[in-house]
């Protein structure tokens, strides 16, 4: 599947080098090429590989503007940061986004005075807003709810045995995500129903945070037990 | 333990229930007992049995007003409405509260336009309200999470393979509250640390709602799946 995957962090590097990896023609979104790969120093200093190594380990995914990888795909991701990731879409071309699968694994999140918080929360969320704003894609919100080693490697939490949700408008559009999660190893995906459903998925991430901070470890998922 | 349930709704008859099965001394504050007990008629036409009579099957429980629940309570449970909380708390009288454990079970929950949303959420919570507005209590928020059938027996859900969260600035009350679950069947209790943490326990319902819609049935429950 030709993929456009929107970012450059961390997020978005995880899911490009995975799907990559999984055979698919994958191009990185950036809102300027030379200004990512440029962007060595600063990285290092922060102890994290820079982008330019980064690709330089992952050859077969190409860097280009937002414009470019999503024009012609059949899956765009939304791996940006919440508070870019309008721009992030609008730069990628609501053309090139009609009738297109957009998976949004986006969250709305704000530090503020060492608090965190969302920005868009409790009657809204930023996957509704995002298919408001681009009301031909069909967006699907989903792994927004783990970190994102655990988005492409489930299997390393509890081997596996843990709940994906998914919420959008478009039946078609979740299956194919739906498959496309199977494909890194999630066994249970819980639909939630519509995009409104993103709520609850980006509000859980307070509760996610909380977690994280007593756990001391970003490695953990939480399993839905369902009635027997 | 001399225990208050302040509240008769479901969730107060349901934790009163077993907490006098447990042989605990249990008394039920409300505001106005002659009136809960007259309330027969409307909750049978609701085909709910009324309060009076769930009263004649659990004789051990005593109905009395807030205050008279309260006065010489070891654990003071708050199962009201989240938008009666303040007030009800305010009626057992702060006096009775100070150096009291709070157990305060009870979400923020609104309905607008048949959509349900928060009416504190993101920056702030009901427990964090609470704390702040009796802060001489011991407030520990557990148990909003699950159904009132779940709180009191999390076996029913997946054999008990499943996590409460406790949270709240007291080491003390959250061990007399850990305790208490222990003795519901709870096995796998999540210490999420200061009051603050009630924020994602209660952002949580928007998704346990969602969920809610698309299992079709409210027996269910999530486990938090740690690293090995």
């Amino acid at each position: 599947m030709r993929v456009a995957v929107l970012g450059t962090g961390t997020v978005g590097r995880t899911l490009a080098g995975k799907l990559a990896e999984l055979g698919h023609d994958v191009r990185i979104g950036t809102r300027d090429p030379d200004a990512t790969l440029a962007r060595d120093e600063s990285d290092a200093m922060r102890r994290q590989e820079s982008f330019r190594e980064w690709l330089e380990r992952h050859p077969q995914a190409q860097l280009v503007r937002m414009a470019e990888a999503a024009d012609g795909a059949e899956l765009v991701v939304n791996a940006t940061n919440g508070t870019g990731s309008v721009a992030a879409l609008e730069a990628a071309g609501a053309q090139h986004l009609a009738g297109t699968v957009v998976m949004d694994v986006a969250n709305p999140l704000r530090f503020s005075d060492g608090t965190l918080s969302l920005f868009i929360s409790n009657t809204d969320s930023l996957g509704e807003r995002l298919q408001l704003r681009f009301p031909q894609a069909r967006v699907v919100k989903t792994l927004n709810t783990v970190n994102a080693s655990v988005m492409v490697t489930p299997t390393q939490v509890g081997g596996g045995d843990h709940t994906m949700f998914v919420a959008g408008n478009d039946p078609e559009a979740k299956a194919v995500v739906t498959g496309l999660l199977e494909s890194f190893g999630w066994a249970d995906v819980l639909d939630l129903g519509g995009i409104e459903a993103a709520r609850g998925m980006e509000m859980y991430l307070i509760l996610w945070a909380a977690m994280r901070g007593v756990i001391g470890d970003p490695m953990f998922s939480i399993k839905v037990v369902r009635p027997g």
